[in-house]
């Protein structure tokens, strides 16, 4: 299916705004997953913005699902590696604390969830890191660790046997995706050689929908 | 001035495509400036692709022009502020080197140039710390320090006084962009709230300069 960048916009616009992702779970860091996440991740500070006043920080974590078998890429066998990550050391001036953050994890796809799975499992362990050296060097007084919480932002959730899981906090109360799809082959705008076509057959195809959406309404009456 | 998604999308396949980016460049390592560059980067990404039959891996940077005076920010005065940067260090599998690279900075507009010249500087410092290390470490037969070349790609140039550099062989050889426009305020699609005026008013001034175009193609004959 071909989906055009104003599609994708619009979507994110209707699940802040349909999901109370603001409201909900009140995100203060973007982490988008490169090189899927970008995209949206830009577009949904946006609507985020428009909820709390303030453009959010976008930081970016890389990630790859990598296969050593290279002559066939295969979703079972495939493991995560990143190639970018957070900087948490302090000497730079980029270095950032997870505490007390509310961290909505951002890509274009919920796919195998091997790549959120692993995005949140090792966030979850740089946070536990730094919740210990928080407390062996907190003195008698100092605040105490706020955990911070973790959340899921996607586009598309493709409906499909998850080879990755997420913790039942997250899927429960935030985890946010756009809309649950088939599990066919996505082709973004962004991939697209030729924007013109691309963007003719996201228009049949929402011409498609909406027909089959009449016609289930007109014969359902 | 608004501008579409789709009119950005095609304005960098024209400029990789009548530019020669690829032949003349070869980059191996696209640097996004975050925010704005991530879109572009991830577009630009595609057409790069098409040229040399594999996706260029893309880091991130993240660059904030920062005024002390929060009432009024002065483009003069502004400082730029790093708010993520690469790793370097082997450490933990994502520590990248810049040595013979061509890395090709993109971000979405050459406004006052203070950006560019700000990533440009920095990544010209680590690379120099990188040959020194290199260098002191580097035995005998062992290859030479390969030098990495830095490119700058911008969706827009503004026309108007620089206050930030650039060095003269970027500029003269590796400085793309895909278009110059005067020093108005550009809304980019991705802050548009409503994407379907946003589109509207990017159709409208399209139309508005093809016609302007056409009386004076026909006013020249």
């Amino acid at each position: 299916m071909h989906i055009s960048y104003n599609e994708i916009h619009q979507a994110i616009a209707d699940c802040v705004e349909g999901k109370d992702v603001y409201e909900s779970f009140k995100p203060t860091l973007i982490i988008a997953i490169g090189s899927g996440g970008f995209i949206p991740a830009r577009m949904l500070r946006t609507f985020l913005k428009a909820k709390c006043g303030k453009s959010l920080p976008i930081q970016t974590i890389g990630l790859v699902l990598y296969d050593d078998n290279l002559d066939k890429y295969d979703p079972d066998t495939a493991v995560v590696r990143k190639t970018q990550w957070l900087n948490y050391s302090h000497g730079e001036g980029t270095g950032i604390s997870l505490q007390g953050h509310n961290i909505l994890i951002v890509d274009e796809v919920d796919d195998t969830r091997k790549t959120l799975s692993y995005a949140v499992a090792e966030l979850t362990k740089d946070a536990e890191k730094q919740r210990h050296e928080y407390e062996a060097r907190r003195k008698e007084g100092e605040p105490e660790w706020q955990q911070p919480k973790l959340g899921v932002f996607v586009v598309h959730n493709k409906i499909k046997d998850k080879k990755g899981s997420l913790p039942a906090d997250v899927l429960e109360s935030r985890y946010f995706k756009c809309m649950d799809v088939p599990d066919n082959w996505i082709v973004y705008p962004w991939d697209a050689l030729d924007i013109e076509t691309h963007q003719q057959r996201a228009d049949e195809r929402r011409a498609g929908e909406r027909a089959a959406k009449k016609a289930k309404v007109d014969g359902d009456q």
